[in-house]
């Protein structure tokens, strides 16, 4: 029985677990990103927990064989190189995969975070099985992964599965990424809650005017709606149609069997899946339109983890990342 | 050297032509669909025009390898049933690939007109050597196609590469596909027309006034464009910027190294071009939108005809229509 060391670098915190080759979870290690104090000192902290991890599950990291960081990007995950990041400073050309290799003494494989957490619901969640699957992960913004006749599909530059990213709106609101109108700015978890902070201020019923402004977030318009509040129902509503229309053309265009929504969001269950998959039905082809099965996710924090162990097993059995 | 027979299927005539392994047309033949006679009669046809390509050739059916067929879907490619068509009656769930190979004596294989048109511009076309190419065929709608990691994407329900039926504008203009927003709706060359058409009626001085309105096709816009209008030039530029806005959505999902404009409306050049790469540019992440090439069609008519030869060749070698 082969081991992965799987780790998620996000802007917060930094996960690490063993991952066996059949996607068992031994055991993990965290700790705070800290990345105001840079990559240096950020990969020193990736290091460690993937270290950490190794020893408290018994292994010296001879045995362990091979390592995937799950970061964010864009990057370019055949070099192994971060390109640029819009959440943490001074990323800009920092060879990640070479750094971590050299430290740890351990093969290390870069992966987009998104495209390890689609990878890791797509290996073991509710994507398992699927020939083509696309996931939308809706938290501050959109991520999105496109599994495609069984592989992480990558693109010819490394930038494929970008699905929050779709044009939903043209000259609709602008987003960081430079465009206008992009999918994650009407359905991001943070897309939610400043719609419902701002009609709040604008003095609408909304339920949630007992609330500090900054305590309006995506959870308290749950809340909201499930105590009641018609705003807050029609607001989430209104976001999982807009999901939908955004996934009914890229089922028009790559026809999966799955479509996974993940997030916190998704704990709202049907108030944002019903509207997703009615928008869904009526804007796509049959009869891809009636067999698309739109679900929730179901690894939830692990999707990262697995995932970039899942994807580094691959990759160190041969797969490039073409 | 193997022979094949492609055969294009379009609602107002049926083409065919012998070609080569290697891709090079021997002889053609052709007659008109007479679709309103129903599947039967067509089919008839259909056999006709491929048998008269291969006599002129010098070939008895005997030496074709095998006939690929493009036709109006959906479609099941891998059954070789059409499931229904929105353009020519009574064509409900019709075994064109097993009527085709009885009365033909040869293997024939049925695939989606748009597919075999982009399959024909991957493998001989525009989008020669590439491993991810789109294409949107601009005509009475707009016609799609994607080549993902070498091969053409068909889908978990042989429904992809519908890329005209990307939602464009949500709740936007009526489609025949009962979705709403769909992008033919805007770039196809009969959206172009009928937007010229009826600001005409309205008394704009869109410089097509002497014309009847049933003459204001996409053709006459370009030559008022070309003559000076510059409400022409104009709603040319606006064109190219929507589709180039549809088309940044598909970059971000599948990075394609070049995505390839077909259909009588290229022929207005940078016109439509130019404004559709820039909205490409501005709207997807880097560096895909700096890599992609946007570039015109290379075949012409020919594109299905020699598509469906390709295909059918694929297929015959053993590659699925998965």
């Amino acid at each position: 029985m082969r081991n992965f060391i799987g780790v998620d670098l996000g802007g917060t915190n930094v996960r690490a677990a063993v991952v066996t080759e059949e996607g068992a979870i031994l055991e993990r290690a965290e700790t705070e990103t800290l990345a105001q104090e840079g990559p240096d000192a950020v990969l020193v902290r990736v290091a460690g927990v993937a270290r950490e991890a190794a020893q408290r599950s018994g292994l010296e990291m001879g045995e362990v064989s091979a390592c995937g960081v799950g970061a964010p990007g864009p990057l370019n995950a055949a070099t192994g190189v971060v390109i640029y990041t819009t959440n943490m400073p001074d990323w800009d050309n920092t060879p990640v995969a070479a750094r971590m290799t050299g430290d740890l003494g351990v093969t290390t494989f870069l992966e987009n975070d998104a495209n390890s957490a689609g990878f890791g619901e797509w290996w073991l969640g509710a994507g398992r099985g699927s020939s083509e699957m696309l996931i939308y992960t809706l938290g501050t913004g959109v991520g999105g992964c496109a599994i495609i006749r069984g592989k992480l599909h990558r693109g010819s530059d490394q930038m494929a599965g970008h699905l929050g990213h779709a044009i939903l709106v043209p000259d609709g609101r602008k987003c960081n990424c430079g465009a206008r109108g992009c999918l994650e700015r009407y359905c991001a978890a943070t897309a939610v809650a400043r719609e419902a902070r701002e009609a709040t201020e604008r003095g609408k019923d909304t339920g949630l005017g007992r609330l500090e402004p900054g305590k309006i977030t995506a959870k308290a318009v749950f809340e909201a709606a499930e105590a009641g509040s018609q705003y807050a129902k029609d607001l989430i509503g209104r976001t999982g149609r807009l999901l939908g229309i955004g996934i009914a053309t890229m089922v028009n265009a790559i026809d999966p069997q799955i479509v996974v929504i993940a997030g916190g969001m998704v704990a709202v269950g049907e108030m944002l899946l019903g509207p997703c998959r009615e928008a869904v039905r009526a804007n796509s082809l049959r009869p891809a339109s009636e067999n698309v099965k739109i679900v929730a996710a179901e690894l939830a924090g692990d999707a990262g983890i697995v995932g970039a162990a899942g994807l580094a097993m691959r990759r160190l059995d041969g797969e490039k990342a073409e």
